[in-house]
Parts: C-alpha cells; sequence; structure tokens
C-alpha cells in the first residue's frame, strides 16, 4: 500500500475483505493498532508489547461491525505507546507525517489512523480516545473525529487504557462519512426531520484556555454554528475551574492505566520512550485519597453539567488550544503545551458526553477545530449539527 | 571474536592494538561501552545515545594508558544503560551471560567486562563504578575487581553518571593481573616488602545487611583474610545506619544523574528500560534541602571514618548480600533486592575509598565475593592484600 505519509505499521499486514453490499461497501477503512485483527498481534505502539503477545484470537467488534457492513480494513496504523500521549511521536516508532501541516505533529495517540485519513489514503478510520487521542488529532490534521458517549461502542478486542474513559473514535475527511459510519457503529436509522436546534452554548471557560489567535481564529466557524441554532448563549460551561477538571481526570485516568498495565510493565521491564515512562509513572503516584477525591469530583460535575445539558442544547469549544505544535520539540515544550490540550479534551471524559470535532478554522495557516459536545447519548445530534453546518 | 556469553557489543569493531614490549604486552582487555575509543561512537547501553552521537574524536586516557602499557583491546562489553543498573539486564541488548552462575544474572553495570573476564575471553577489562559497577558484577561473577579511590584515575573519555562518584575500575581473574594493571593505572613502582598487616575490622553493620546463609557462607573467607593480619576487630563501621547512608548517597547520585543527562533526555525522549527511566526519575525529585541534607551526610561520615580508616587498617565486608539472582525477574522484585545490594556498595561511594573483590566464597554453588576496603589513598594497600590472601 502507498504510505507516503508513515501512517501504517510496517510490521503488519492485517487485512480484512468488507461483506459485499453493505451499506459501507466499496469504502475502505484503516484500524489504530489497538484494535484486534484475528491472526494478527495487536502490537499497541510498543515493540515489546508486539513481541511478548499472541496473535489475537478474534477481531474486535466494531471492526467486524464495519466489515459486514462492507468496509475493507486495509491496514493498522500507529498509535503513540499503549495510548498514553497525545501528539503523536512514537519514540520507537517515529511521527506519522501530518499532510496538512508539514513539520507539524499530527496528534495522537491515533496518530496513523488520523493520518491515513488526512492524507487520503483510506475514506475513514477507527481510533480509540480516552483522554483526547480521537479529537487532537483530528484538530491538528484538520479532519472530522468523534469521540462517542461513553460506553456506547463495545471496547472488546481493543487494548484497554483506563476503562473508565476508554473510547472507540472514528475519523472521516467529510461530516456525511462519519455520519454513515456512526449510523453502523451506533446502529441507528436516518436522521429526524431537519429541525431547527435549540441552543448552542459557548464555552467561555474553554475558550479561555485556547491561545488569543486560535481563539480569534475560530470566530467564523462558531459563526457558522451559531446559524443553525435558534438560541445562542454564551457562558462558563462549569462552576469549578477547568484546572480542577483536569487534576482529577488526571489522576483517575493515570491510576486506571497503572492499574491496566502496572502488572505487565513490571514482568518485563519494556522499553519506553521517557516521557510514556514519566507519564505511566505519574499514575503510580495517585493515592487513594487522591481517587476517592477525584470520584466525587466526577460526580458532582455530572450532577451540574446534566441540567445544562438537555436534548437539545450543543456545547461549543475549541478542541485544542492551538495548531498543531511543531515536531521534535523537547519533552519539557511539550509538556508544557500538553496541559491546556488535555485541559480541553478532559471535559468529554470527565461527563462521558460526546464531542465532535469540526475542521473549520485555520491558524497561521493551520488547521484547528472547533468541537460540538452534547448530553450522553447525543451522538446523533452530533453528527446531525456537522452535517447541517456545513451544507447551512 | 568467540563470544558465547554476549559480553560484547556487536555494533561496535573497535580494536586497538597494544604497544611493543611493555609491562602488559601480550594481554587482551575489554573496555565497558562507556569509554570513548577514538573514531567509534561510544554508545553507553543505550541505542537512542549510539545515534545521536558522533564518533569519538580521541581514546579515554586509561584505555591509552593501557595500550602504551602493551595491552590490546580487542572489543567494547556490555553496560547497563548508561551506567543507571546494577544486575547487567539491559531492556534493548539482553542480558550477558554469568559464565560461572547460569540463569543468574552477571551484576551491572559493567556486565559485560565482567562476564568478559569471568568467562575467560580476555585477560582483563575495564569498567565503571559510580555506585557499585564494578564491584556488583566482580561478586556476581567470581572474579577480581577493584574501585580505585575516587579521583584518582583520570574519567575523561568515559560517559560521566555522577562526577562525584564516578571511577574507573577493572576485573580479573588472579589477583597478580589485577596488581600489574593497577601498577600501570595507578602509576606505582613494586609493592612494599611484604611486612605483617596491621588491623582487619570486620565490619559488622554491613555483615548485617547480608543474608545469613551469605554472611555464613564468607566465613572461610574472613579466617584467610585475618591470618594476615596482626589484629582483627569486630565492630560497627559507622555510628549511623547504613539505611540512611544509602538514603543520602542516592539523593547525592540520583540528583547529580540527572544533572548529567536530563538535557539530553529532555530534547530526545530516548527509550528507556522502564526500570531506568524510573530510577532517572526518581534523581529528578531530590530536592535542594534533601541535597544539603546528604552533603553534610557524607561530610560527617568521612570525618567518622578518617580516624578509624588509617594507613594499615582495611574494613572486611561483604561486596554484595547474596549470590547472583534469577536473571528476568520482575522489576518489583529486582527493586527490592538492589536496595540490599547497594546499601553495601554505597559505604565506599560516600567515603571516595578504594574496594576490592575477592572471589573467595560460594553460596548455594554460586560465587560470591568478599571485599576489602581501605582509607582514600590505599588502593596498592588492597591489591597487596589480594595477593597476599591467596599466596597465604
Amino acid at each position: 500500500m502507498r504510505d507516503p505519509f508513515g501512517a501504517f505499521c510496517d510490521f503488519s499486514t492485517a487485512h480484512l475483505e468488507g461483506a459485499a453490499g453493505g451499506p459501507l461497501a466499496g469504502l475502505t477503512f484503516a484500524a489504530k493498532d489497538l484494535f484486534d485483527i484475528a491472526g494478527h498481534v495487536t502490537g499497541g505502539g510498543n515493540p515489546d508489547w508486539l513481541a511478548r503477545h499472541r496473535p489475537a484470537v478474534r477481531t474486535a467488534t466494531v471492526v467486524e461491525r464495519l466489515t459486514e457492513a462492507g468496509a475493507s480494513m486495509v491496514g493498522k496504523t500507529h498509535t503513540d505507546e499503549l495510548s498514553k500521549g497525545i501528539f503523536g511521536e512514537n519514540a520507537h516508532y517515529g511521527t506519522p507525517t501530518n499532510p496538512r501541516a508539514p513539520g507539524r505533529v499530527p496528534g495522537g495517540s491515533s496518530s496513523g489512523s488520523a493520518v491515513a485519513v488526512a492524507g487520503g489514503l483510506v475514506d475513514f478510520a477507527l481510533g480509540t480516545d480516552t483522554g483526547g487521542s480521537v479529537r487532537v488529532p483530528a484538530s491538528f490534521c484538520g479532519i472530522y473525529g468523534i469521540r462517542p458517549t461513553y460506553g456506547r461502542l463495545p471496547f472488546d478486542g481493543v487494548i484497554t487504557q483506563a476503562p473508565s474513559f476508554d473510547t472507540v473514535g472514528w475519523f472521516a475527511r467529510d461530516p456525511d462519512l462519519l455520519a454513515r459510519v456512526g449510523s453502523v457503529l451506533l446502529s441507528y436509522g436516518k436522521p429526524k426531520s431537519r429541525a431547527r436546534l435549540r441552543r448552542l452554548i459557548i464555552a467561555e471557560d474553554a475558550f479561555a484556555v485556547a491561545d488569543a489567535t486560535a481563539a480569534a481564529a475560530l470566530t467564523p466557524a462558531i459563526s457558522r454554528l451559531s446559524s443553525i441554532f435558534s438560541q445562542v448563549e454564551r457562558r462558563r460551561l462549569s462552576s469549578a475551574s477547568l484546572a480542577d477538571w483536569l487534576r482529577h481526570q488526571t489522576s483517575l485516568q493515570g491510576r486506571e492505566a497503572w492499574a491496566t498495565f502496572g502488572d505487565w510493565i513490571d514482568r518485563n521491564n519494556p522499553r519506553f520512550g521517557f516521557e510514556v515512562a514519566d507519564n505511566f509513572l505519574r499514575g503510580l503516584t495517585v493515592d487513594d485519597t487522591a481517587l476517592a477525591s477525584a470520584r466525587a469530583f466526577q460526580s458532582a460535575r455530572k450532577a451540574e453539567l446534566s441540567t445544562l445539558l438537555d436534548g437539545e442544547t450543543v456545547v461549543c469549544l475549541p478542541t485544542t488550544p492551538f495548531p498543531a505544535p511543531p515536531a521534535g520539540q523537547p519533552r519539557s515544550v511539550m509538556w508544557r503545551l500538553r496541559v491546556p490540550v488535555i485541559t480541553l479534551t478532559c471535559i468529554a471524559g470527565v461527563l462521558g458526553a460526546p464531542q465532535l470535532n469540526l475542521p473549520l478554522a485555520k491558524c497561521d495557516g493551520l488547521p484547528l477545530g472547533c468541537s460540538v459536545l452534547a448530553h450522553p447519548g447525543g451522538d446523533e445530534l452530533l453528527l446531525d449539527v456537522a452535517r447541517r453546518v456545513v451544507s447551512g
């Protein structure tokens, strides 16, 4: 397969022919190397994981749903190690090339899937999103991407990171295909009639996290989005600071990630990029008090937002606080950049809410995404918003 | 070169012919891949270090001294990553085989050099010892090895880890060759007449760190050693607990190691075995208060021991608290084993004192070393003790 962007894992030849005549017939897709394909080892972005696991016995349910619907899987794509990373720089396999922002990171951890879609190598691609791993590369690569409602798609046959946050997401270059894939994966029928959407909330506390130039660059996108809603409201999303959202979400995710991988790491002393090892070790330091406090915070935020996020309300926020940063920078630089990125992505994680990246903006000539977020279960609403904001 | 034990780096062909007619003429040696050889990249046990450095412009002074004295360097040997490790298990290059304890670790970080000597592949070998990296593999592999007085040998052209503790050391299979190499490296003449040695102190606090079976296994070695001294005394080495020695030495070494490598790690996000990354990150957490307290502790211990360690006194202690543990164990197991190992080796590090491993014991059929330690500057005394305890 032609792969000028280094999106695909060269150690895997996994390929699955789509069934004839389904709703996705004739389409091709790629899957992040976190998804099991029967007969192939799932590599997880780490060569020691790859070397020390056996071929999968069965194929992940979501992949099967897609091939049964007619789409053909043409390859596995690179990921940050064990999905721990947000920029797409893998210390073992390198950094897939961002087709729409040369010299910039593609975003991660679903880096290869986003790049394969942005570069036109496949029609759509599967990723996972635990802490932002679909939304961030969608924003940086200028494509559509959705993190669906937590728990809505089956996660079996996918490498778990933090089970309370792990989701399967997907990318496409246009909102119609994003929705077609969604109708297969989410098992819903035709969208409802094009009733006017009720309320759009522009989340001021989230926009305050973005760089000023990025926030300004999103203004035209916000206008387009606003035009399809009958009511537009600017307000804070939460009474709590987003710094607190991030702190507690990081505790929860980090502790779960260590619970997931700690024993394997202990037994195998695997090689990791230093950043990834550091990230894992931070999870190890989360004590029971911090964990209990984080869980209480999460419950409080879900309660707080449940009144705001009714079935007809959509929240608008920047997907990322800036466009893709240059690749190859020191980790201390990337670590500082990481904080505002995951401050924005943690919101949907804490709430279990769906979030969809609209690639509607450019900032300094680079793609920048605007997000819509809805109540848990509101995936179809978001897919509909994406189509309507483009068709006008 | 024949290398049945995996001691040598297969990516390096560094070889230096010895000058004709010197005191070490006809002998072969190996050097840990921390020593610069002009025209070759020094790999430091890490493939990203190897890939991101240029060939050395000149050869390390100690290597030149040896080749000028007639010895030929025949290859570079494996090391724990950037000398951070005590067991010789390298996540990238594997574990050199301990020729005298199959299935057991060789000890590190000078693993390949110890293995090359123990396996008879070379006559002697160079290692480095910052926190035990010559003494531990000497004990585990059943050979002679010396950590000389801190600062006595030039360290130029050697990859630094913690400059206040780094030393060049060497291994040999017999005490005569250990001393011959010593006379070249330390530039001393013929040993003095065989006067009876005055005082041997058997360090009870150090023996208390060893496993009971290991301490018992050292009894015959202690007897042999005692027989060449006119006075033998059993007593504690220090009024401070060895746990405190370890804690402060770990702070000093860890902080220095981060100062040495932190910027390179930041810029390169290199791949490390998880254990090594963890080890580096612990150094990062040492704050200025801990550092000041550790420095004060070190000064106090040097003062305390300076009265005990006169020019005619030698301390006897177990080199390691047990023989080589099985290879391939979980890192949590190795981490627990590491504590008593470095509790013993930190003593010489804190004092800047020389320590020499005598391979005089077996425990459960495995090699176990007994150490002699002297005042800073007493290297010749220790080399003389080694020859005399064997010749009787």
